[in-house]
């Protein structure tokens, strides 16, 4: 009756997805963007799945993860935690991470990153060995479909000439209408019912122009703008105070808890973050110091499904409030986070995704967003299944790149179109 | 393969088990003290075991959530705790609650005790069903073994005349030679290296010279004193300085934040608590002011087994140290705690545990300490077995009572040796 569920193999595969051309503060997606694509096997054949970011840092810390891990249980994850790993404390420099957008960049926050999506295949194991789905591991769902919100970038309409692109469809968005026209496309296509604007990318004048648009166009419904830190305090409070009465919340207006605090302590608009609140060692000071009112987790980075339960533990006794936060990922991914998020008791706005801007995927059916949720899957572990021709194909892409794309960076990216681009000073505005 | 985890009936049995005269601030143990056993049986047969307080009030809440369990399955544990559960709130007063020797009493607290042991049997029938041990549900042990301090009492020989109990063979211990002769047969029995008093019973004085004569008898070794706040901030103060040379916290000297925060501030030794942090909702209050260096966490009050992993990762972002308190009870609440001991990385201190002072037990094998330390087991689910025939036993010994005891009241049972005894007046001294 009893499974064996010792680890007879890891297997690791990097891959690069085709990103649209979004826009952030620090310059534009790469045409494709490295993931790490995590398969965990049991002596009794079945396959677990992870996912997590795929730069070189990442992989090189997730192969002595593979190895320590085999031979070892999928349900020894708490043990994978408490080793101690040596981690390459060069490697962990904002330049190579996205252009600094995902907050604090610390060996702790790498190697958490890297173990969330050891953890995410491993509770993917145990729920097949066991016929029950992720969240029943985790205590079963509180809620039998997660909300996602609308995630709106500035893009262009493709990538730049002599850039070898998967084309999208979506078109260019660079002003209100495009900004709105965009909103609408994603309302049609599935039905989300919130909107979140990647800002940071125009002067705030502009942003807080397309923000007063959407809140034409779609009246009482929740808008949050995300300008990635890149405003002064005085700024912030400028966009709040003009923005208080349509914005559900404002996201990483100001870099670093003691200028969240002080834009905090002077707006009714509640705060959001993902960039000062990122690590565990971040919480007390900034929850302290009321530095924010919405934290947006990211499962990846906070280490995984089970931290993210004790994350939202954290912030309910706090008062503070609990969403999520979404960098490019896939299916693999969107389903952990969907099978995590429907165990928490206080989950207080639409979760955020990239997903819908992925073309690609690794999986053998998307999974689909209707009337803007997701449905929370009952079928064994994380409920999705791996398409192995697809993976093979992306991951021939990896394996073809010179090593330009292999490590994400925003600002060479724009630089392609913009030879002259330099990661901006912040705050920018 | 997949086992039919529904739950198929759910049994409550309150029994009453015997408990030596150990005494503390508020009077004496009652010679029988109520316990509530939880067994959750699944439509496959599987039976799961947990274990909580047995007062009237506990009872009355288990009833309707043993038939809202009923045909649901083990893995829904999250939903139960979402319940809006229609508590009495004339229920909730301290008076009936131990002698208001387990912090602040609410109707979310009562639930949460309750809702304890039948996660706790949830997890024990799914671990059964799937052959991995609670510990493996949890995330998988981090250490083989968990160590308990030594819980030391004053206590009489025996209860007093007139009341039938059952002897015990302790003898009694009313000042610094009785309570070091306790310590040195507890660590020839049990091999226990830290010690914890049990104070508030004696005047300052006494208390600081039973630990002084402990710290000559085991020198170098681990100390707690626990006065359960029956001092006053000026008296904790002064038996701080007293004995801070030889203590490893000193636990609940005085009641309640503010005042645990002023002796905080004033002293060196570490604050230790079970009574001003009992709920989620004082945390916050009591983490912003460094009001408390430990917390001495309990599995039943704060809501089982996955809380008291959350509670865990809260204490580790503020920087407090964790260990476990224990009130009376008996070897399924013993395994319990010791499998999310296993599990909680960050876990600083001797657990306490009463079960040695416990003659009776409802397992067919009694947990054995084994130089201070309990084996974490491997073994599926908690890794106990029930003895039905002493189940049965302690649940005629409450039947048969003519309702004295079934709601503890250690004032109560100190009123028949002492008439005149009356709950104190807090601070005491
Ligand atoms: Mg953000
Ligand atoms: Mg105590």
């Amino acid at each position: 009756m009893t499974r064996d569920l010792t680890v007879a193999e890891v297997r690791l595969t990097p891959i690069l997805v085709a990103d649209p051309p979004l826009l952030n503060t620090q310059g534009v997606h790469q045409p494709y963007t490295p993931r790490l694509i995590v398969e965990v096997v049991t002596a009794d054949g079945t396959t677990g799945l992870g996912e997590t970011y795929g730069d070189t840092k990442y992989l090189e810390l997730a192969r002595p993860l593979a190895e320590h891990l085999t031979g070892r249980r999928v349900t020894d994850v708490n043990e994978l935690f408490a080793l101690d790993l040596a981690v390459d404390e060069s490697r962990t420099g904002a330049a190579v991470d996205a252009g600094g957008l995902r907050g604090v960049q610390t060996a702790d926050k790498l190697r958490l990153s890297v173990l969330s999506a050891f953890e995410v295949a491993c509770l993917d194991a145990q729920g097949k060995a066991s016929g029950l789905p992720v969240h029943a591991l985790l205590g079963g769902r509180v809620r039998d479909s997660v909300e996602y919100s609308a995630y709106l970038f500035y893009k262009w309409a493709g990538h730049p000439d002599g850039v070898a692109a998967e084309p999208d469809d979506w078109g260019a968005a660079l002003d209100p209408a495009g900004v709105v026209a965009q909103a609408r496309r994603f309302t049609e296509r599935h039905g989300f019912t919130s909107f979140k604007l990647k800002g940071g990318v125009f002067p705030p004048e502009e942003e807080i122009a397309a923000v007063r648009a959407l809140a034409e166009a779609f009246p009482g419904r929740p808008l949050r703008l995300d300008p990635n830190g890149a405003w002064s305090v005085e700024t912030a409070l400028k966009v709040a105070g003009e923005l208080h009465d349509v914005l559900e919340y404002l996201e990483d207006p100001t870099l670093g808890t003691p200028a969240m605090a002080e834009v905090s302590a002077a707006t009714e608009v509640p705060l959001a973050t993902n960039m000062c609140v990122t690590t565990f060692g971040e919480i007390r000071e900034a929850f302290t110091r009321d530095a924010v009112q919405v934290l947006l987790c990211d499962h990846h980075y906070w280490g995984g499904l089970r931290n993210t339960g004790h994350l939202a533990a954290i912030c309910a006794a706090f008062g503070v409030g609990l969403s999520m936060h979404s960098n490019t990922h896939l299916g693999i991914s969107l389903a952990a986070m969907t099978q995590v998020a429907a165990t928490v008791p206080g989950l207080h706005h639409a979760c955020d995704s990239h997903y819908p801007w992925q073309a690609e995927d690794v999986l053998t059916e998307r999974i689909a967003f209707t009337g803007g949720r997701v449905a929370v899957s009952d079928a064994p572990g994380l409920g999705v299944e791996l398409d192995r021709d697809e993976l093979a194909r992306l991951h021939r892409r990896w394996a073809e790149d010179d090593g330009t794309l292999r490590d994400r960076d925003d600002a060479a990216a724009m630089r392609v179109a913009d030879p002259g681009w330099r990661t901006p000073a912040m705050p920018r505005w």
